[in-house]
């Protein structure tokens, strides 16, 4: 029996790999559907290779041409065409590799279907935390994280139970300003942000890597995976990016999960949980290679974001949303040097300063706080 | 509902972590039987503290004194004493933290009685592997591995099935001689084999750490209590003994258990398995005091001991118990000058050369391969 695969994002970074397991593996795995943004060749590539029934596309332009090389393939649009996908009968897996808060609808959808997530689209669990937990308890769905953290910390905690968690330790590779102060940060340009040292990785989450924000929107996802207060969440830098993550368990046994920075192993975890299948992309971890593991502390004075993240985190309600979608608009302005890079701390602080905050936080009024944020960001600074 | 423990080996270094658990831990855990060998003095002392129903000593002397302090104990003796402790039917758990294969009789016993056995006896796997696997499938007792590496492995597996392993990473400190040539260890003093850099342990195992016969003895412990082919046990070194040991699964993930190197972690995790309870001896693992981890090769050239223990094991049947022997006895005269340090090796390879293999291997067979090697050995070198 093969298992049916939809993809949010097929042509992204996550996406991609997972179209790379998919291919080594097709006794296993079968494409449902596929989704795009943008890039419509590279998606009418896949769709040549895969041969989905459904796509999604995020231009017109993409529908059209896609439209006419493929006359038989169901094809979606836009924020719409992600909820179609979402709302499948035949997908058993649901693969959200898509970026930003624009994942959160279709995220909804799979899990009133019932679907397994595989959740790759963090933004969906900072804004819509409280939202999608609600679900879980009505519907027989279930999140498997493919964040290479927190599909680490989810293998750990098999070591254990819920209530002997000591604590989650999340490794962050400290991004390529490891070790800078505040004054290095305000010079830098957009394209010292986008180089990584360890992970190939989209535009958006390199930057939100280097600013520590991703490890901050990490924080908030954690705990809304996997239930634990904000005071039991540590972050550590680890350069090396060896160690995906850790639990620390109440008897004080530190079980962490290894493995070669490369998205596959997470992906294909998701797939086949809860069994483990070969990967055949991947030798042998190699620990002549990464024979040099390292700790340090992690710096919430220059890197902001971090420290922004847990107090987010910690006032609750809508207050993540906004550092979400403060975060997603400063980094789009940034990307087209309409910022410089300590802005985007500046811009997320701000909002959460002036926020009110909203309590039942439903789809609608999730999707409304996220879109005037960053309404509200794009007047000041466009 | 308290846990009766018996402890054999209630004095050495296991055993006195064992008590310092109990100590800090008296709802939950209750003493029914301890041993000791020649330090009577301080079972004594721990009979005063933990009132055991049961002791047993090594010599005449520690059995008059204990008798005459404490009349109304039941006092054993010897390693028939051992056995009666491990056949009582009052204890839940059995640590066996003896030395040597004098553990093995007393562990049969007690698997009879299907009693969990928390195993810090690594001889008795090596010398009894065989005969435990065929006991374990007939009673319904189970062994929880308390030596640190075996803990680990113990843990990481959480994390998936028999069938997913791809291979088990024992690390090694690699002992004090990490890094010597041939030539060096060759002049090796019992003074320098004494020094650990990492652990406190008694002489035996300090001396076997050096050689990394401790390590061979773990390979084969391994293979035994994992069910786990040769060619799947890799072992790496890891001088600061902070990974106690990996899994590598076949999606080429890598499950690692982490801590400081204390004994009491794992020791309480086979007190309270399945569950963990919280540790009161020690603090949240310190990151920043551990923040360097490094692997090495090992060396199986130099530090033969530890090919001979893969040769052993892989030819299987009775040379396990050979090289488990050859190494009790050469390590006994080593510690009293008889013979240089590297003979240790030469004497392992003497017998497993010169051995003729047994197949029916019940506990007396085993016991007088043991013997017959030791005896031999003695003969040789006295």
């Amino acid at each position: 029996m093969q298992t049916n695969i939809s993809i949010l994002g097929a042509t992204g970074s996550i996406g991609k790999n997972a179209l790379s397991i998919i291919r080594e593996n097709r006794d296993k795995f079968n494409i449902t559907a596929l989704s795009a943004d943008k890039n419509w060749q590279a998606l009418a590539e896949n769709i040549r290779e895969f041969k989905p029934k459904y796509v999604s596309v995020g231009t017109q332009e993409g529908y059209d041409s896609i439209k006419r090389e493929f006359p038989n393939i169901e094809i979606f649009m836009g924020c719409e065409g992600l909820k179609n996908i979402g709302q499948l009968d035949e997908t058993d897996i649901l693969l959200t590799a898509v970026s930003g808060s624009i994942g959160l609808p279709a995220t909804v959808e799979a899990i009133k279907k019932e679907k397994r997530i595989a959740l790759a689209n963090k933004e969906t669990m900072v804004a819509g935390g409280y939202l999608i937990r609600d679900l879980l308890k009505k519907y027989n769905s279930e999140i498997i994280p493919v964040d290479s953290e927190h599909s680490a910390v989810f293998q750990s905690l098999k070591a254990g139970s819920h209530n002997e968690i000591e604590r989650i330790i999340l490794t962050a590779s400290g991004g390529p300003f490891r070790g800078a102060d505040k004054k290095f940060l305000e010079n830098v340009t957009l394209e010292q942000a986008l180089k990584h040292p360890n992970w190939s990785m989209g535009a958006k989450i390199t930057i939100d890597s280097s600013t520590l924000v991703n490890k901050g929107l990490e924080v908030i996802e954690a705990h809304h995976l996997f239930l634990v207060d904000y005071d039991k969440i540590d972050v550590i830098i680890h350069p090396q990016s060896i160690i995906h993550s850790m639990v620390e368990f109440r008897d004080k046994s530190v079980i962490a999960q290894m493995g070669e920075p490369d998205m596959k192993t997470p992906i294909l975890y998701a797939f086949t949980y809860p069994e483990r299948v070969e990967n055949k992309l991947l030798g042998n971890f190699d620990f002549m290679k990464f024979n040099n593991i390292t700790f340090e502390k992690a710096d919430f004075e220059v890197f902001k974001g971090l420290k922004l993240a847990y107090d987010a985190g910690k006032q609750g309600e809508s207050y993540p949303i906004v550092y979400n979608a403060a975060n997603e608009a400063a980094v789009d302005l940034f990307m087209n040097r309409k910022i410089n890079y300590t802005d985007i701390y500046k811009i997320i602080e701000d909002e959460l300063n002036t926020h009110k905050s909203v309590k039942s936080l439903d789809l609608d009024v999730i999707m409304d706080v996220d879109r005037e944020i960053k309404n509200k960001i794009y007047n000041l600074y466009e």
